[in-house]
């Protein structure tokens, strides 16, 4: 039987999918299991973006253009021009969602056994793509009693090597939901500055910022026009995960013909979910308002009901939707699990993210879970009344 | 300024990418330029899959599931089984298009510095796919006078090494349009079973397969259950290059696992896209029917056409949509330019693609052109009086 690569049995699997089968067990068993555990909204995707695919006038489902066509890149450039990022059609490539546009960003710039900085807990996948490239992660820890604020200076200083190729940023976070402030980005700048260095942050959730903060994107510092590559995608901005279409944008032209060659070799990112995501952007500011004031009132709701929990930390966020918890237990994966195998409360349970997988440094994290308040809230406080049900119990064990 | 990786560097660009620049040059002269260059299909969608996604009921464009739902793999099940492969859900991970059915495949199989084994020439992005994950591409050259048949079994043997891992055939081919009999099929079979490697098959045009003659799909070999891998797509099957859908499709479940983590990593394929392939699968059979019609009087017409032009070479396809053609010149590449830049005949021209870009062996295929035959009969005859008569022009020169 022949063998399958190294590179495939490092690659990580998803550190949910174990707890799946004990989902699908739960609910076997007649029990309710409500999902913090996924950053799946509950939000509705705009009207204008569905009904664009509804009233299409395809005969032929064609391959659409590589980089996606000039004219959904130049109302792509606007988009960002709104928010005071100066970009044009050719500073973009359309890509398969966000994923892709890590992909290719990794393989434009990264070599087998390059280093990659990155502030830990960050987004789990982060880990896969750089497997796939033979890339090393080099985590940088930042701490829940900072909300996850970007860790000092002086740390990135320490494990920059020769082999140091870029640093990579989600902003705000997943998991953490932290919001970098300008000082933050001004400290990145001029670190990749002075190490010459690419700057990737993965601004996804750029227009989930809470508590009249602004979000700073890379793209508007100067002097690193050369050095920064956002990722960015529909899936969260429009409540549309399944459409998979995103996006890389850098004015480096060398990084955006590299990718364009990795582009090239998938022909063209989905035609479809490109009809959707370009009538997407002519979304009412006032969905956007909504949504905002809806997932600042579901965070408030879920930050005052998880106080009422013993012995946790709060990571309070003040971006996207995602929460870090730190539980008084030894280890949030076997939490998780009990939770699913073993408890419920009238007929209901709810399944967490572990933290673990969000961190590169073995054991870090262990004792955290993520919660992402993607659910209307009364369904919020109904997970965070069995959480804390689940937790006493457990801890009596 | 931060440099690009050396991989990205390596990245092969589309070999027809070069030639559009020229293309849109003669259109801004008002020429109109008949596409004989990419394997877009003219032929409509099926209905039942354009409906589909029209009568949507979609709030949330939601993530659908990392390999596909349960349902649509088993339709798919259902759809091998009547071709006589039999495969359960559990067999197949559902990709965003062959591409990435075989970015993952090769992810999966082989390591950077590893070596697949591909008779040439064959689809051009294979080289790019082996590129970005550091594998080295082994040539073995089928001939244009066997109309590209499988070279012979010793070829295969002498170029085995110990970093070999597998070996990858197209099936029809592109760009070939040969399909292979049972006999080269079982070459194949008892290869990967004597030195213990992959054998994967790109088995996108299985429909496409004409003169009475059967597509042999390497799934229903006994004894390879393990090393057997297809890579496959709705693209061509139902003319929707566009969805881009595809699927892998092993009984090896190591292969099956390892590249769901890949697929993880980019949480799910398309979720509209998979509206209309599911829906696709409803596809009556007289509309295969007609379209394999379509397609052979397509190919019967356009190898008579070429007949009539003197000292060229025509591989005969037998499935698929191609055609590869030998001319009398010396460089494709610079033919088929000229032909964009400098020719018309009626403000006409044609554009081809040039085979060397098909080809891993420097220098092969350079007297060679890809002719898709994608368009109706009048436009191919018409195409293939302008090639004739811009290529009499051009050995004038």
């Amino acid at each position: 039987m022949p063998k399958i690569s190294s590179k495939g049995r490092l690659m990580p699997a998803s550190p949910i999918r174990k707890l799946v089968p004990y989902a699908e067990e739960a609910k076997k068993k007649g029990i309710n299991v409500i999902h913090l555990n996924i950053g799946q909204p509950d939000i509705k995707t705009p009207k204008v973006a569905l009904d664009a695919v509804r009233n299409h006038k395809i005969e032929v489902l064609a391959y659409s253009r590589t980089e996606g066509s000039d004219n959904y890149r130049e109302k792509i450039a606007n988009y960002y021009g709104m928010h005071d990022i100066n970009v044009t059609a050719k500073d973009i490539i359309v890509t398969t969602g966000g994923s892709e546009a890590l992909a290719f960003t990794m393989g434009s710039i990264l070599d087998e056994g390059d280093e990659i900085i990155i502030p830990e807990p960050f987004y789990a996948n982060y880990n896969g793509f750089a497997t796939a490239n033979g890339v090393k992660v080099i985590p940088i820890v930042s701490a829940i009693e900072t909300n996850f604020a970007l860790p000092p200076f002086s740390e990135f200083e320490k494990n920059i090597t020769p082999k140091t190729k870029a640093i990579l940023i989600c902003n705000p976070g997943n998991p953490t939901g932290y919001l970098y402030n300008h000082d933050e980005i001004k400290q990145l700048v001029s670190l990749v500055k002075n190490h010459d260095l690419f700057l990737v942050a993965d601004e996804v959730y750029r227009e989930f910022a809470y508590d009249g903060k602004h979000h700073h994107s890379i793209l508007k510092e100067e002097g690193i026009e050369n050095n920064a590559i956002i990722v960015d995608s529909v899936s969260k901005r429009y409540s549309m995960c399944g459409a998979r279409i995103g996006c890389i944008v850098s004015k480096n032209q060398e990084v955006i013909h590299t990718a364009l060659k990795f582009a090239q070799a998938r022909l063209s990112p989905p035609t479809l979910a490109q009809i959707a995501s370009e009538a997407a952007l002519d979304t009412p500011q006032s969905y956007f308002d909504d949504v905002i004031t809806e997932y600042v009132s579901r965070r408030n709701l879920l930050v005052s009901e998880l106080e009422k929990i013993d012995n946790i930390k709060i990571a309070k966020p003040s971006g996207a939707f995602y929460c870090v918890v730190q539980l008084p237990v030894k280890n949030s994966d076997d939490f998780a699990q009990w939770l699913l195998e073993h408890f419920n409360l009238d007929k209901e349970t709810v399944m967490v993210a572990p933290a673990g997988g969000f961190y590169a440094t073995e054991g870090l994290g262990i004792n955290q879970i993520r919660i992402a308040y993607v659910l209307d809230k009364k369904q919020l406080v109904r997970a965070v009344k069995i959480l804390k049900k689940g937790l006493q119990q457990y801890l009596a064990k």
